[in-house]
């Protein structure tokens, strides 16, 4: 494969990779009522945290991680230690000068690959650690990545696509040509998103677990700051889904988007029968109606709940060749990219690339550790080189955790504001590492001592 | 709930699971050629196995596992332990007379989830801890597990079956309608199965790696065996291929079915191409064209190269969702259950069920470690007690690794002699075990010793 070598790369000849450090990381998050939804009523927000060592003698480092919430947290690290020997020794130049490489590598390996293929917990070790690569290279490029992605040469950017299982929807040449016209107007483009941001919705009203009263407040205050959009989980209880919904419209008015999120909850049939109760009170999007893996159930709940109300997925689609077939099928009208469940910046940019194509807007999944923090430089990148619009497309914005990141998303009236330090705003305070590494951070070993059951037993009782 | 109390069960009042023994094994097979397709050119076979232990008293315990092939098998083993929480105190009379609430139990873990839902690891860990559960509900019941099933209640079997996301292809009403009509002449097709057994079909000639030579005389050997099916890696070099193709045509005359298996080497364009291309040779069905999560693809390949040629797919197809898209995408003509990728025998049989409602013939994928001592009670079980029919049905055949098996497959004519003893054939020798474990078996041991480079490091660099 031929690569074109980035002029922005700072020399480090000779460096290779030394060190691969892992962290099972995880917050007490259950012990609130914040993230809960119908399928997932008692996350513990953890990471699955690694951190690419170098000689090259700058100090800088690659972070990447897997968000999950809770129980197998410890499972995800044992997957990201066995891509290792893929890693330790690997040219630090190479790597930054073409990370695409790194992921076939590890995609392909063909022992590894039996455990998947491209889906579950080993392909979510491989995106943390391919996100880990482009933050390495993007911060020896000095730029953040959203940048860095939007400065790179169309062509190359196709070379760090893998066109495997997609090229019947998408081919390198069309993805070239999408690249080179999203070239067209792209600082202006860079100014406004300077200016202004890029905008978010927010479900930080919406939790399952909150009263009315905390719901219509929450809601309120989203408009106050700013949002157009917010997002209200569902599901649980059709009724209490009514009386929540009407307070949330009663709360926000007629002209603020209100999203509905059901987290799996539903078969086919009970996805069009519960969507078309709340209908009534204007619904913007219905997202995972039903299971992530049912393209043409996907289809079928669109076909009997649209055009009035778009389908929504994402955060929990595997890999590129699910969301190719989403596409295909006329599946969803908003396409939901996680940063941290795929393959990667690598697998996020064919999937933008898909979306584009198919003239679909892409809403990102975000939240829980880290999400927003990543997730940003993807849709930032869309809009400037790529999609050229926001017309349509909010990334998710949740209140959570951000503290414990070194560069964490900044939000100005209901925007997030692009970073401007180097790399993918994963790197995560190491104070904070300490505190809550499982089992031995100061956070859990005082949590035992105080007495309090350990989270994998007291849970599955 | 309600349950159906099994008549047959041992009583064991009070008894509980009181361990879970977990073991790294594998196979240095790559050492040979055999076993060697397009996509895993040097596969070590292993084994993620686990132990249920009891108190009962009765020295009977529970064997599962999951196939893998080499690196990786230490996540496996790793989500399996992940498992743990879930078994240790669970009553062993309930699991015996229930264990499908185990299935649901572990997949409907709200926190471990999120790392699926419902696929890779994670889930292939549940598939094999069911499949544990099952193996220790028959051998009390004092049956193999396809007798074990074939005489269950219609109505326990249902009960059995997690019918979220495939209820708009089957509800649980038709399954049961499936199996009452299949209970009607089931005691004659028993006696049939335990007279002749249950066809099989041969890979054993066709791996990449073996001359034209080799391939010549196992094909011939094969039909003297009394197969009448044989199978072709295809997929590395289209010449190689057209000439091994008209090798084994040439060895087997045009009786015997020759099927061709890509091992997911292709995207949709060259799948079609390149079976095309074979076609002068009559093959009986293409497997795995493209990737098993591209089910739009598969309806695309079919219809190209369709009908002579028939299109098969399952090894690798993640759970009962995508089963069920394949199906009502009319993408498959063959449906290849693997009987430890998805979550265990329960899921299984929402799969035989999916593929009787469609009346599409189901193949199973074989080989591997132990998985022709799992997957021949499933197809039996079909015969006798749901689609009443070996037509256009064959079970996978690798002559490989079965005497690491306390009772492994007898094959008798080309036939899987209807197995005998009780539980699901899963249990492996001690003896294997002690020789295998990895890394500190008596084998990996002793290779250490003899300087070899160890299977992680030689193999990724």
């Amino acid at each position: 494969m031929t690569t074109t070598a980035r002029s922005t790369a700072t020399p480090a000849t000779g460096a290779v990779i030394t060190d691969v450090v892992t962290h099972d990381i995880r917050f007490p998050t259950s012990r609130e009522l914040d993230g809960s939804d119908a399928m997932n009523p008692d996350p513990d927000y953890s990471a699955a945290y690694l951190v690419l060592r170098t000689d090259a003698g700058d100090g800088i480092e690659g972070h990447g991680f897997t968000f999950t919430i809770g129980r197998g947290n410890d499972v995800q690290v044992a997957a990201i230690d066995a891509l290792k020997p893929h890693l330790l020794g690997r040219s630090v130049d190479e790597l930054a000068a073409d990370p695409g490489t790194l992921g076939r590598a590890l995609t392909g390996d063909s022992q590894l690959r039996w455990l998947g293929p491209e889906k579950g917990v080993m392909h979510m070790a491989i995106g943390a650690v391919v996100n880990a690569a482009w933050d390495l290279a993007a911060k020896r490029a000095g730029l953040p990545l959203w940048k860095f992605l939007a400065d790179a040469e169309p062509e190359w950017l196709v070379e760090q696509v893998d066109f495997r299982y997609i090229a019947d929807a998408l081919t390198p040449a069309e993805a070239l040509e999408l690249l080179r016209a999203g070239r067209v107007g792209a600082a202006g483009r860079e100014a406004v998103l300077r200016e202004r941001g890029y905008p978010g919705y927010t479900t930080s009203p919406g939790w399952l677990g909150y009263s009315d009263e905390k719901l219509t407040r929450l809601a309120r205050q989203a408009v106050a700051d700013g949002f157009t959009q917010i997002k209200l989980k569902v599901g649980a209880d059709l009724a209490d889904d009514v009386r929540r919904m009407r307070a949330a419209r009663a709360a926000v008015g007629p002209d603020i988007r209100i999203a509905i999120d059901a987290n799996q909850r539903w078969n086919v049939g009970e996805a069009i029968e519960w969507t078309r109760a709340l209908a009534a009170f204007d619904p913007y999007w219905i997202e995972e109606p039903t299971s992530p893996d049912d393209i043409l159930g996907h289809a079928t709940v669109r076909a009997a709940v649209g055009p009035d109300i778009k389908v929504a997925t994402g955060e929990h689609v595997q890999n590129r060749i699910v969301f190719k077939q989403l596409l295909q099928a006329g599946a969803v009208d908003v396409v939901q990219i996680d940063a941290a469940r795929v393959g990667g910046v690598s697998e996020n940019l064919a999937i933008l690339l898909l979306a584009a194509k198919f003239g679909v807007p892409v809403c990102p999944h975000a939240g829980g550790v880290g999400l927003c923090e990543l997730v940003q430089h993807l849709s930032m990148f869309d809009f400037v080189a790529l999609s050229g619009t926001t017309e349509d497309r909010v990334i998710e914005y949740v209140d959570h955790l951000h503290d414990h990141f070194e560069t964490p998303v900044v939000m100005r009236d209901g925007h997030y504001t692009a970073p401007t330090a180097p790399g993918f705003s994963a790197t995560m305070h190491p104070g904070s590492i300490a505190e809550y590494r499982y089992p031995d951070g100061r956070f859990w070993t005082a949590d035992r001592a105080r007495g309090a059951a350990d989270i994998p037993e007291e849970a599955v009782v």
